[in-house]
This record gives structure tokens, sequence and C-alpha cells, in this order.
């Protein structure tokens, strides 16, 4: 089934301890795209500048992704200037620019109407707001934030939260949103404030997955997936996106969402994470096969699995 | 088949978010075989002060441990002094009195003669080394260390490294022993140093086992166990020593020592120290049942398999 996303399409300048690269075409919606691409339809809505043209679409077009949803602007596309210098599991910002982002209306194209998922990336909690009220009859809607929208916009953010079915976010983010330290009860905390699942990223150690169906006994309905060791992390920008991505894209893929789907979502969610940070920027997700894919999800079970 | 545990036996005294208690029974010889007699017969080498009577007698009794290895000496037994309160991971030490433990020379009693497995605990890699080598003859030797002897004991401590089938170290540990960021890489040198196998313990995200079949391909034969989300965390003091005994007496229940052992192994370690977090100090080592144990052990199979 068809998934709408909306977030960002920008360019990032990075440095990591395996090298840099300069304006590689990046962003959350990016990411997310060319990962949920390999299990389901996905259209994109965003705006980029006049530094966005024919080499950057046929990314996109390459994977079969829509994005008519993608408006141009006059100025220059989004950009993220970071380095993970001192620890590969947190990003350090050292210049952020919004340009065409600081203006953004989004606009659902008509074809868009269909889709029965909806990922709103991490951006600005108002405008996810505004695309989830746009699109009323989606079925299953999931989203991301950061640390500055849990700090700086939680009014903002609380509003999202009621209207989510799914929220994918790391552990320090779900200790903020919750205050309070302890996992098991910050992932209560921010169930409590509407999302009735949570994926909370550990990094290396893999994601778990929370459940809202007795609100008593959460732990009883918990999963974890574990996360690929790395000979090198090249570069771990995107990396929960396309986590997001494999994830979503899985259970948009499924004629019926059970209990076991979102385990092997899990799985694929982790899957689409490690290829994400073994190249700079999107080069991996690029360059990759759905047998790939399936070969690394028998690994990790293998890595997991008692027998 | 037995196993002989040489290590600590003290007192301590710990301050957590969850409260505080004074001069209580632990040590790592402790912890380990409490949790390690819920599988198999357990030795204990190690010495005790004055303050070390009946009534901590009776607390190994009770599990049926062999104690006639724990000599008495004039003086008072090895304390530690710590808290938790910034982070539950790590401890934060306030004092250590080697006390009996500054003269220990470690005796071997005829009846342990027969050991089929040694567990040389964290204690000086000096004394490890005595002990391993008084007793040539058992199949399979794990042993714990800690950054204190990885920075300041390193000659005797690669000693120990030489002699070891399994070391069960935390994430910080590996890093150090290896001097590499990457855990994997890391896991690959500090399997250059002898051990066969490594499990690295990563606190509330679970334990990694690599085993030394190829060294090309370490990645192809690591297992991941999860670890449980906890309510409360009401004192991680001995959880790493209880993992190890859950691990190391698994192991050594088992008719033959099979890939299958070791992943199982795993998981009651990871079981064990979850249920040692529950209470202060070795409560609820002391107040567990098999059941409990195995009812623990079906649920992390739910945790983390997909079907």
């Amino acid at each position: 089934m068809p998934i709408t996303v909306v977030g960002s399409v920008a360019y990032d300048s990075v440095e990591t301890p395996s090298g840099r690269y300069d304006r590689k075409l990046a962003g959350a919606a990016t990411y997310f795209s060319l990962a949920a691409s390999f299990f389901a339809p996905v259209r994109v809505i965003a705006v980029v500048g006049e530094d966005f043209g024919p080499e950057q679409e046929a990314v996109f077009h390459a994977r079969g992704i829509d994005i008519q949803g993608i408006e141009h602007a006059p100025g220059k596309s989004f950009y993220w200037e970071g380095s993970y210098l001192d620890n590969l599991n947190e990003a350090k910002t050292h210049n952020t620019e919004l340009n065409v982002f600081a203006t953004f209306e989004p606009k659902i194209p008509a074809a868009y109407a269909d889709s029965d998922f909806l990922f709103l990336a991490n951006i600005d909690p108002v405008l996810q707001r505004r695309v989830r009220e746009a699109m009323p009859d989606v079925k299953l809607v999931a989203g991301d934030t950061m640390n500055y929208w849990i700090k700086d916009h939680r009014p903002a953010l609380l509003e999202v939260l009621k209207g989510l079915d799914i929220l994918l976010i790391n552990d320090t983010e779900a200790r903020m949103i919750a205050g309070n330290p302890n996992l098991l009860q910050a992932a209560r905390g921010v169930m409590a404030l509407g999302p009735k699942s949570l994926v909370v990223k550990h990094g290396e150690y893999g994601a778990t997955l929370f459940h809202k169906t007795n609100p008593g006994s959460i732990e009883q309905h918990t999963f974890r997936a574990p996360a690929m060791l790395l000979e090198e992390i090249i570069d771990p920008t995107g990396a929960g996106d396309s986590f997001a991505g494999g994830f979503f894209g899985y259970l948009a893929s499924q004629p019926t969402i059970t209990p076991d789907a979102y385990r092997r979502a899990m799985f694929y969610g982790s899957v689409m994470g490690s290829f994400a940070c073994e190249r700079f920027g999107t080069e991996r997700l690029q360059q990759l096969s759905r047998k790939e894919i399936d070969d690394r999800f028998i690994h990790f079970r293998r890595l997991t699995h008692l027998d």
C-alpha cells in the first residue's frame, strides 16, 4: 500500500572518522523514501531550492519514488553541516540553514490522496500536524522527532503525538519526552501522550518496540531487534530515517498488520539502518538489491535466535 | 560438572536511586556462585576476615555451595563502598579496603581437584594466574577483569588472557584492552590475545558473544542476547558476576558444549543478571526458584524471536 512521507530533502556536509563530503543529497525524507521504496510505493512531500535539479530527481526516479509533491521554490535547499568525530552515535551540528524550508507550506498532490500510510519525518511539528490533518483518511500514521522540537516546541509536538499510531525515536528522546531516565517507565510515559506503538532506537545496540495493549504490563508486549556489528561505520547520517523506512515500508507491504508483522518490521528497520551506515550519504541505499536485504534479514535472525 | 570459582567474598556499602545499605555480604565470587548454583555444583576459593561467620556461611550452604576453600584470616574481609546515583550502568567507587585480600595466597582444597570448570572472577591477575596454574586439568576456563587491572596491571593480565577459553567483560573494558573504539574490531583484538570466546556485556542492552572460529569473519559467529527491561533497577551491583554465573553454570550443566549451548548460556546469563538487579545485594538470588529462571528464559525468547 502506498506511503506518503513529508520531511526534508536537503544537502548535507558531513565529517566522520572515515572521511568527509560536501553538499551531498540528503534529508530525512530522502533516506526514508529510498529505504521504504524496497517494500512499497513511496510519495514525497517536501520543498527544494534551485540547487535541486534533474540529477537529484534521478535518484528518486531510479527507485520508482513519486516526487510530484516536491515543490520547487526560489533560493537554496535545506542545508545541514555536522560531524561524528568524537561519538558515532551522536552528530555534532556545525551549521543548519533552513533556506526554502523556512516558509514551507506543504501541499498534498491529488494523486497522493489515496495513500494508506503516512510518515511524518523529523520536521517542525506544526508542519507535521498540518499534513496529518490534510490526510484524514490514512490508515496508519508514524512519525519521528528530535531533541530541538522536544525542548523548545513541546506544545506543538504534543499535538502531533496525539495523532500518531507509531512514534520512532531514540533513547535520549524518549527519556526527554517523558522526563524519566528508566526506559520502560519512559516508554509508558511517551505512549500515554498518544502513540499506540513506540519504537526506541538504541544505535549500535538495536531497537525496542513497545505496544500499548495493556498499560499495566507493556514489558510483556515488547520486542527487541539487534543492530548489525559493522567492521566500519562509515557514516551514521540517515540511519534512523532508513530504519523508519524499512520498518514502515515493510508494514505497508503486508496485507494485514499482525503482531508478527511488527516484529519482522523491526528486523527490516534494523537491516536498512545498517546498510545506510556502510557508505557515505545515500550511496549504499542507492546501490542495494532486495536479495542483499533478505540475506541480511537471515543474518539478523541467526544473530538472535536460539535455533 | 563442578565449577571452582576464585574471587572476592566481601562486604559492600552501596547507594542507588532506590536506597542504600551498609556492609552486606557481597563480592564477585558470592554473586557468581549463587547464580551458578542453580545449574551446577559450585566450589569457592576466597579469603574472609573475622567478620565472616555462621550467618554468612549459611547463605552459601542454603544453595549447596562448597566453601571449604574459603580461608579465614585475622582481620576484616574485603570491603567496597560505591554508588550509582548519576548512572545506573557505572558504579562510582567511594572506598575500597583490600583488608585480608592484601596478602591472599589462594590454596586449592584437594576435594576441588576434580573440577572441570574454573571461573577466575575479577581479582588481581597474578592471583588468577596462580589458581589457573594450580588447576591444570580443568576443561574450560573463563574469567573477568576490570578497568583497574587493564590500565595498571597489563602485563599480568595479558598472561591470564593467554590461558582463557572465555573472557566476560563490558564494552568499555573490551575497547580499553584492544585500544579500538569499534566493537567488532575491539572483539577481534581482544581475542587475538588468547580467549577463544568473548562475551561483551552491554548493560541494559544485553550482551554479545563472539567465537574465534575464523578470524576473518567473526561477525558471522556472533550472538546477541537481550537484557530485561526492568520497572526499577534497584541495585546493579553484582549483575555482571550473576550474568557470568548463569552463563558458565549453564555450560557446566550440559553433557556436551555445542554452539547451541553457548547461545542458551547467553540467555541464562542475561536472565540471572536481570534477577540480580531486582533487589538490594544478593537478596533476589537468595530467594529465587528454578521455575522463575525458566519462566524468564521463555520471556527472553518471546522478546527476541520472530516466531
